[in-house]
């Protein structure tokens, strides 16, 4: 896919170019007020380069080829870490290192489940991350059937021994481009079931995926136990099997259900966050921050979570590193470790640069899949829009200048308390939660020119980030007490 | 879903039906040339009964819930056959029957793939049915990545031992809606492709799905191994995993897999055609033919393929049965026997009933998934057309009123040689072959009101056809040498 696009898509260049090129003189103009012509010329020149083709999707495929999947504390993680390394090197950035991050270390085993009664089906289902296994000839359970965790305590409201020696069964449904049943607001029966259900005595949990697929694949996620509370096993079924389990439970008759999980906490492992820079020409020792998590979930490849992010940082840097003149300060690509099961690699970066903190002067994160960018979320301190309204109207040439309050990204959440401002491309993503997390998010599934575009425009607000007179606004900073 | 769709598709009754009825009033004009008063009479009491609500949806949803896959010679496929006699029972068939047929037995085992080189991935595939195991440790190979058999026949040209001890790849891809890739023209590489790299000297054959979907689900099918010729190992990569091997084939590195099938094949056993009619009023010896298949691949429940057509059939009888005034010829439902791989109960139907065939005035198949019907397809004798065209112009209030020459289906196609006349629903079915024969095939796939309407035009067809006064004219006889 990736090459057969690619030809047409250079073709296209100089017809693109000249589009880009009409639409950037009437931006500059507002632009020139708040931007120093070198910061626009710079900008400008970066964008007609990158229209030449960039090669984001080329560092997102061999991520997924070359390593594929990489839990936390897996051979997978260990082989991304040298991968990045190198590929940072091959790209021309310095100070390439890996950051030591201990990690948690879970390991899926074998996994199998099934319908006893009233009829006997297969159920295609995967242990959520962190679960601990069943007895190894499988948990067998009568099952109830709850949509969501209020419908639990209403339940046990009426009935406190109502889930006693059985296995709860949470059904809610995550709807595409929901407000109401959005990830948000189901992804707590995911990190929450198990121990709610535990807590009432259940000895097991099952989950409808949360994603909006209707593939008969299931999604995995993190969970978690309640300090001291009951561990029991949690899984998620796909979405057709939810489907038969509601209808069968709607039914009226007794479902019974066993199912048999192989998986298995490990000691913590060391794993890194992933450093390299393009050093700022004249103030490199303060640093825009490029981040994305190197880590993936087991299931698929990481390809759009977060391949795509991936791709997308070591390209944005790589553009500006080829940049006939660089920015003033130091663009650094931070490649997170252990985003999806623990986000130990986005809280120890700032114990490690904590004396650095003061001079990050924004960071960027792109964990939002390989969709095209609209626009950018912000989050900054008073005085900040301006200046970036004056970057995005740059940005028109590419769809992208659309900007909304709120940026942030999970890795970068620490940074916040810091006062460093946030900032995360918006995406396209309607199909992101189809492959969340499930083995569906392989390479095929990024589109090369959208993954491109998005590239594009994280390094060109990188770079003008990077090269502003003075930083964006701070964030107030939080007191000790109040941060992550 | 079922029953969330059913209720307001209840509350518009009223209006569909008096825009039914408008339409019918013009409709009728045209048909009362060919048609009798009764026959156009018993048709549009048909369709307005049938538009208050049809059970095709619970008919096909039991078949999926209550037995799931049944494969030929399978648990699953025993429990079928009792289920059908039983279903049929309760909606008023009579001279229900299970008519005996030998089918082929072949069982699943447990499956893995992995690549090995140039980097280490998991391969999602599945064995294609009929397949011999591999040895039990695995079948290690290296990779030879070719699109097609013509393909593979230009390369053996050029080096005939150029597959020699290595496992072929078939690539080609399945285009949804193109008539150059389609269906009809990859699948041979599933039916013979193991048969011609085995000829050639390979130890192993893969092959891309044959489907639409990109999703990690691999598809299965059946294959064949040439009479006295080498058996080797073969099954389907899911489209993801084929454009992993694709790419890495594609970039000059030696590609080494390991596949492990535990699949068998069984001696032979008994299934059943189940039978069941709605007796004729007044020529009870004629019979209108109304097929689908009962067997199922054993991946998913065996929702569109064909569970639906089950769930039309049944219903289209049901509806038949409940009629006020009955048609003059009886309706007979055949449900057949391993449609799936090997086609005996097709083969076996006409063998059985040898003395009855010249007076089967027509044989209709549902084997196109749970789609929307556009109209007909058809296999006559000459003059048959206008008689179709005056009952198909009584379908335009369900907007099934096309006409297409060529007509059958694979259990019904062996009456074609009696001279029987073969009729088909032109179902809607952009998505049929992404669900095609994976886990994906289960009843949230299917669109209740679609299945409703199919159901719907296929009895109306059913019961003019069975209430016509001449029947329609036949095809020509094959001679016997000619016939399957």
């Amino acid at each position: 896919m990736s090459r057969e696009r690619a030809v047409p898509r250079r073709r296209r260049a100089p017809a693109a170019l000249a589009a880009a090129v009409l639409a950037l003189s009437g931006a500059l103009s507002f632009a020139a007020e708040l931007l120093p012509v070198g910061t626009r010329d710079g900008v400008q020149e970066l964008l007609e380069r990158a229209a030449r083709g960039t090669r984001a999707a080329e560092w997102t495929r061999r991520l997924c080829d070359e390593v594929g999947p990489r839990l936390s504390g897996s051979p997978g993680d260990r082989a991304a870490v040298a991968w990045a390394q190198r590929v940072m090197r091959e790209i021309g950035l310095t100070g390439v290192r890996a950051e030591p991050v201990t990690v948690p270390r879970w390991k899926r085993g074998e996994e199998t489940g099934e319908v006893l009664a009233p009829y006997r089906h297969r159920l295609v289902l995967t242990a959520l991350g962190g679960s601990v296994p069943t007895p190894v000839g499988g948990l067998v359970g009568e099952l109830v059937a709850v949509p969501s965790l209020e419908a639990l305590d209403a339940l046990l409201a009426k009935d406190p021994g109502a889930v006693r020696g059985k296995v709860v069964f949470f059904h809610r449904k995550m709807l595409r481009d929901s407000p109401g049943n959005g990830y948000g607001s189901v992804v707590p029966i995911r990190t929450e079931g198990a121990a709610r259900a535990g807590k009432a005595g259940a000895s097991g949990v099952l989950i409808r995926s949360v994603g909006t697929s209707s593939s008969r694949l299931p999604h995995t996620g993190a969970m978690r136990y309640a300090a001291g509370g009951p561990r029991i096993p949690a899984a998620a079924v796909s979405a057709p099997d939810a489907d038969l389990l509601e209808r069968l439970s709607a039914s009226g008759r007794r479902v019974v259900v066993r199912f048999r999980l192989g998986c298995r906490n490990l000691p913590d492992a060391v794993s890194a966050n992933v450093v390299g820079e393009v050093r700022g020409s004249e103030r490199p020792e303060e640093v825009v921050l490029l981040g994305a998590h190197l880590d993936s979930w087991d299931l698929g490849t990481g390809a759009i979570d977060d391949g795509a992010g991936c791709g997308i940082v070591l390209e944005a840097a790589r553009l500006i590193a080829e940049a006939p003149r660089r920015p003033g300060r130091t663009v650094r690509v931070v490649l997170f470790a252990n985003e999806e099961n623990g986000l130990a690699g986005g809280r120890e970066y700032p114990r490690a640069h904590a004396g650095e903190l003061p001079r990050h002067v924004a960071a960027l994160e792109a964990d939002g899949g390989a969709g095209r960018t609209k626009g950018f979320g912000w989050s900054a301190g008073e005085g900040a829009e301006p200046v970036l309204a004056a970057i995005s109207s740059l940005l028109s040439p590419l769809g992208a200048s659309g900007l909304r309050k709120g940026g942030g990204g999970a890795d970068i959440g620490p940074l916040r308390a810091s006062g460093v401002p946030l900032l995360s491309p918006d995406q396209e993503g309607a199909s992101y939660f189809d492959l969340h997390h499930s083995a569906d998010d392989t390479f095929d599934k990024v589109d090369p020119a959208s993954l491109e575009q998005t590239a594009t425009a994280l390094s060109a607000m990188a770079f003008a980030l990077a090269d502003l007179p003075e930083p964006l606004p701070r964030l107030p900073e939080e007191a000790p007490a109040a941060r992550r």
